[in-house]
């Protein structure tokens, strides 16, 4: 494996070409953290499988043109060349292309909406990452949020932009209760596969696979987390009673996956201690997951990966305890 | 007074468990910044007494469970001793759990969900005062809020906790402006003092006097400033045509009863000149309860203590003109 | 135009009801980076023509009522002097004021709503000061935003107060897409110049020429982004598809004219980089009032110029990288 990153960074070093593809490849492995190109390729290939499975190649080729364009963006903007080599530019900005894939029905404006999308997260990660480490703290995901909540709330009032899957403002509905019940272990496994697959707003078994292994080539602790967060994620939800479609959907998991992975492997230095403190912050974060479910109702938007960091923050933000 | 507190302390040096219920009273005192053990007590008494006369133990019990479980969370993380001592983390944890036997009803599974709010409110409580002691202002029951909202808003989609008590997510209704007229003695002495024990979530006219009690045990400004808040709230509220059930049930009072003792007795020296701040910060926070009355119709969750937190943050935040 | 301000200087010296006046035009002026009396000034009887011309001589009264109490309340709160000889504790009272004549119907107690917001818009603006200077970014309108939005919602629920102008909160309706098409020249120079008067809440095409006088005697370049900014703003919201009404009504475009400003002109130094960059600021700030007209839709209260405040802050926040 070292050998392999060490061929290709030598590759980078001497192309400019090679080395502009390194900076969208690290921006793809950190939607997970990863910085490194190979788990970059992997959850790539991942996405690009679950997009045409699904039989929607916009969402994978909408990651791709958004994270371009947050590359050249961030090029231009003359970023940190540190931060832009590890991939901080790219993360947002992949997710805007997939969500925007997801939510938008395609159409000529839909591509200027998602080259826009992905450059306008540029300018939004650096003013979060600025006001966080004020605290000390990472910006996580949140310019992927904030950019793609305020684009998708626009489609409702913007008639050249179809907002085909979004779901629209409604009233709260009551939960049918009888439904609730993913313990069979088909239906247990796949809901804990695709909270793995969901963080990239795709429900995908292969996909999901080939993403551990692209976080196991890099850090074998990130993978477990991963694994671990989604099972402990699955268990809650369906304890407490939600809707077992949304579960074994990996809807109610992939926040608390992501959770996991950073306060079990990424932020903290591991051990016994960070890992209780990582399982309370992943029970925590699919609460978090219930009641953003509830507080978006009314504005017809999906939570993204909103719970993950508020539940996040919350965790991180105290981190001197553990040092 | 100072000999029985005196007295106390030295029983909490002799005995670890004697200084843990120490902690919890401190705790539960800070609910309205009073660090001192017998205040505690006292409002202790007070909110027993106003959950027994309204036939809901669980009110008090819940505290009681999510006080001592934030406590424990405390000291497993190991936080700075001298701010455990003086229950900095024990007030959002004992509003937490007052919230949830308010608006959710008992079950097993609520006494974990308590348990959890408790444990939770800790990290939430580093979070917030780490990011708001950049501007030299407290947490005050911010962390409370943010918690229980949470925790409340979820319950709308986990069909094992019910949502009890709980307003549901509706329309705004028109106000019927004959029924304001909480103008009689009784109903306004009525709403004076329910404005007071609402801090603690509980409408109760003898609950009032305990907790008046409890504040004049520890600083004659803060009970003063408490029933001072009261009568501006309910003054205000009426003068502005608030409904008359809520002005005198003591829920658009509550609030501004806390910015008073907070603004007029706690973060600035008093003195003239405060006390019309304070008045202006007391009938402002009416004008913000109001808001937030409205704010929140469409989520289905009562606005907790938050209007008093964003009223005094922007009374606080420009201190430096008051020293 | 130098001597003019220098005379006037010299009688605000001689006289303290004078400079108490130059403290009140600069906070007028403020509203669109105006540190300047005679801008100030322009833009007063600007606002004072739009509201005759309406019929609706609330709102220069208002503005008026509020700015003067914002004023003296600075002075009692002792804020910094220069601070307050630049305008900067008035404009936000201002815009509270005009847009409390906008909104709410003449009463009685309007008078002390209008004092009141004007008052407490100075203890915002100091403590929104406070917290944004950490990160080098300025307040911008956002007191204004906060203090009148708390303002409005609560007269839904005070019977004393009406909202006569009010959105009452309502399902989000579907867009009629035939309407859109405002490519007359006639429209579009309506929406272009109705874009600059809206950010007074006013909709007329006198009173945008009076006010692009008055940043011109201030700032060529001011006056120059802010008609740029209203015509790329007018375009943005046309090809996205938005609403004829709104557009042609100056409604999508007030905002992005501020962002226009405040990018191209106040807060970085001019050339074709800055440009370009308030360009892009600009268009998203369209998308953004998208955004927020969707997202404010439940609680039945106008956006403001919250757009603005948002994009730009996100567009200034990383500020560092064109210095």
């Amino acid at each position: 494996m070292k050998a392999l990153l060490t061929w290709w960074e030598g590759c980078c070093v001497a192309s400019k070409f090679l080395r502009f593809i390194d900076y969208n490849l690290r921006g793809i492995g950190q939607v997970m953290f990863m910085d490194n190109p190979l788990s970059g390729l992997l959850f790539f290939v991942a996405i690009g499988w679950g997009s045409y499975e699904a039989g929607m190649p916009q969402v994978a080729i909408g990651g791709l043109v958004a994270v371009v364009a947050a590359t050249l963006t961030a090029q231009w903007l003359r970023v940190d060349p540190a931060d832009l080599g590890a991939g901080l530019y790219g993360y947002n900005a992949y997710l805007v292309g997939l969500s925007f894939g997801t939510f938008l029905a395609v159409s000529p404006l839909w591509w200027v909406y998602v080259a826009l999308g992905g450059a306008v997260s540029v300018p939004v990660t650096l003013g979060t990452a600025n006001v966080f480490k004020t605290w000390g703290v990472a910006a996580l995901t949140a310019p992927f949020v904030l950019t793609a909540w305020l684009f998708l709330l626009a489609t409702y009032v913007f008639s050249a932009i179809e907002g085909s899957g979004l779901p629209m403002a409604a009233e709260i509905v009551p939960i049918d209760p009888a439904a609730a019940n993913p313990l069979a272990l088909g239906d247990f496994v796949a809901g804990v596969l695709k909270s793995i697959t969901q963080v990239f707003l795709k429900a995908s078994i292969l996909a999901a696979l080939l993403l551990l292994v692209g976080l196991a080539v890099n850090s074998l602790a990130a993978a477990a987390f991963a694994l671990g967060g989604a099972i402990v994620a699955v268990i809650t939800a369906h304890v407490l009673g939600a809707e077992s479609d949304l579960i074994t959907g990996g809807l109610m998991g992939f926040s608390p996956v992501l959770t996991a992975i950073a306060l079990g492997a990424v932020f903290y230095k591991s051990g016994v201690r960070v890992a209780i403190y990582a399982l309370v912050g992943t029970v925590f974060t699919v609460i978090v997951q219930g009641a953003m479910n509830v507080a978006l109702t009314p504005f017809g938007i999906p939570t993204l990966t909103a719970p993950f960091v508020l539940a996040s923050w919350i965790f991180l933000l105290p981190r001197q305890h553990f040092e």
